[in-house]
């Protein structure tokens, strides 16, 4: 293989080979395959795109540059979720309980937040006493025993993803599709769970910002998946308003236990129990409905707070605080939003909203800065609420008082308030098998 | 300026300001701007393009990068000239001598050959005792007593250029137009002479195959040349055939000599002739036709071959071989190649005769590669000629016997010979002011 050639077919419009495409990934990775050569294949893939074939032996390619996680030992009773990352978004704190409840092992790596989304293992370790680091032995003993376990990254997994996308990141490439795909699915495969369900969130808290385009990505995702051997399915759901109410690592985590305690209803429990329930559907065999009335029971019933508990409990966290919430530490000032007028709430700059919660100390800007697990924001009113002048919209938690005042306002040009009432969207835009 | 941002507009079709060209070449040439980013640059200027305006602005940018040769001594008067390069092209041999005696000043850097053509600093280096290295003082005062000096490339010219061109080399962008605009003009910009004259080559043995994208490349370029303030023109010419009769060192410098002494008429001759009228009509200001006499007459009463002479002599040259070029050294091997049939020469592949002369010894594979001066080919037969087997087409002249039958075999697939008579193409397809 010589990459020169591999460029200039590409940029050509032609179809890379699987072994050109492998031989690419494993010169890249081990460095033979200078930064400069793949930047430029990077770029003429951006403008010429790859076959779906193309992207699937990309995808494979990178999931096995370093090392995967062997879960053969669970047979095909794996289950695992991927969203693309939203503002408010905790729902793997839910969904994982309910489908370990449900009878499927969950594996999972979680990511830490960075920019305006959140990060699960954030959220998790805002819990007293939660370790998100556990050898390979402890984490498959727990996946055996509890049902689930949920650790960070670990271990040299895609590698070449990695590299791949530190390059593409500063070379203005990361808007394309079939590295989009190849890149979030090669750490999937990796991972090691049969069953995949994706979450492609679209609208002004996303990457990507309209329900066709995460369409378009979304049915990739799942043809990728299915290419690679695995059970897929995907939901386009709407990220153009914050998930639940709650943005910010302990607020959320409190208000996943809400709604794993029967007490929180509305669009993050309905999100949770279709994701659930296309996980249970794909992994145990079973239709759609059925697997829906099955996440719903375990919800019900207490079963999947009970599997919460035990997972928490397994990974050193302290159970008292999940039993009574109230004990999270709170953040030591909280400011109350206004609305400037009477009105509909039109619009929320979702983005926005999760850059506020960064500036109040919840979020990171680069990766080895540290997140304040108390603070966040809790929503009082959505988009679609009729409000008047004077109402509270938001609380802001912080411990930095000198940020109020630029996170008000941060706050404020984020919600458009208006006289007409605005067409309400769907929750979940789009569901693709 | 953030690269990251410039690579973004370009990629999707947008205009680089000045600004952001100058910062972008400053911070490439001193290192700020790595590789990948400018290879990601340069894939997405190959897709989107550069307006005029832009690529003025970059090939400024570029011939500011380093040091720029002064030649305001002279005036308005100094007039260069550039081929893209082809096989047999010995024009500058002839062209300068003939507009040097005209009374234009012509202080020339040239390179060396690689690949499938030669270069004018090898073919003069063939001249016993011709320094093709003189300090600026010496260029200078040649060019001010002798009317023209011809050395190979000094200083730290176009260093922005050096280091796009190399990166540009292995990452499949060089097809680009306005790269390779910017790339050549830059260099001539650098150069300092006021009057520029291209000889665009198209056909089998150049970059540019077709009359068509050669005069496309060449409006380009002379465009661009006026846009920063030179005078230009320039030829699209055939180099579907080799230009003259002989290719290689001493065989061209030989050649050369014929047509400034008047014993060779033809392609040649009648080519330089052009090319040095262009200049003189552009450098001494007079109607084309008018120079073209000029020109004509200052071959024919010998004061071109007067003016080479005085050149040859002021670096360093054995004048008695320019005086009786049967000095020059033969090569050890002359191999004639016959017609293997009757019929008419309907192609040469001349990249392939180029490199056919190459194999004989006297090209370079690689930049550190010697040549062979006395090594090359003399062509009896051109495309045109009505040939019977057993004709010599060619005589091969090397000092390696044992490459001759690999030679010969690439000479005889070279060329096309078939009964029918073929269109004649015009060695002149097209001139552009």
């Amino acid at each position: 293989m010589r990459m020169y050639d591999l460029i200039t077919k590409k940029k050509q419009g032609g179809t890379l080979s699987e072994t050109e495409i492998r031989e690419m990934i494993a010169g890249f990775t081990e460095g033979t395959v200078p930064d400069y050569q793949m930047a430029a294949m990077a770029m003429a893939i951006y403008f010429q795109g790859m076959t779906r074939e193309e992207t699937a032996w990309l995808t494979d390619a990178m999931a096995h540059s370093g090392d995967t996680v062997d879960l053969s030992m669970f047979g095909k009773w794996t289950a695992d979720k991927h969203s693309t990352g939203g503002v408010g978004d905790k729902t793997t704190l839910i969904v994982a309980p309910i489908v370990a409840a449900c009878g499927l092992k969950v594996a999972k790596m979680s990511g830490r937040g960075l920019g305006h989304t959140g990060g699960t293992v954030d959220k998790l370790e805002s819990i007293e006493g939660y370790r998100s680091s556990l050898s390979q032995e402890e984490f498959l003993a727990q996946v055996e025993r509890v049902g689930l376990a949920v650790i960070g990254q670990t271990g040299n997994l895609t590698p070449a993803d990695k590299k791949l996308y530190a390059l593409r990141d500063v070379t203005a490439t990361v808007d394309s599709i079939p590295l989009i795909v190849s890149s979030i699915m090669s750490k999937k495969l990796a991972a090691g769970s049969q069953t995949i369900v994706l979450d492609v969130k679209a609208g002004s808290g996303a990457f990507m910002r309209d329900g066709k385009s995460a369409g378009v990505l979304a049915r990739e995702m799942v043809a990728i998946g299915k290419a690679c051997g695995r059970k897929m399915a995907a939901f386009v759901t709407n990220m153009d308003v914050p998930l639940g109410k709650n943005i910010g690592n302990s607020l959320e985590v409190i208000e996943a236990i809400g709604v794993l305690k029967g007490e929180i209803h509305g669009d993050l429990r309905t999100l949770c129990l279709h994701l659930a329930a296309a996980m249970i559907s794909l992994g145990l065999e079973m239709d759609f409905e059925t697997a829906l009335q099955q996440a719903t029971a375990c919800l019900e019933e207490g079963r999947a707070f009970e599997k919460f508990t035990a997972w928490i409990e397994a990974q050193g966290g302290n159970v008292e605080w999940v039993r009574n919430p109230s004990q999270f530490p709170g953040a030591a000032h909280i400011m109350p939003v206004r609305a400037e007028r009477d009105g509909y709430i039109a619009l929320m700059n979702t983005e926005q909203i999760g850059l506020c919660a960064g500036l109040l100390g919840a979020g990171r800007v680069r990766k080895e800065d540290a997140v304040d697990f108390a603070a966040g924001i809790v929503l009082r009113k959505k988009t679609g609420d009729y409000v008047q002048a004077g109402d509270v919209l938001a609380e802001l938690h912080t411990n930095i008082a000198t940020i109020l005042p630029e996170a008000e306002k941060c706050f404020q040009t984020a919600v458009l308030i208006q006289n007409a009432q605005p067409e309400a969207l769907p929750l979940i835009m789009e569901r693709i098998d």
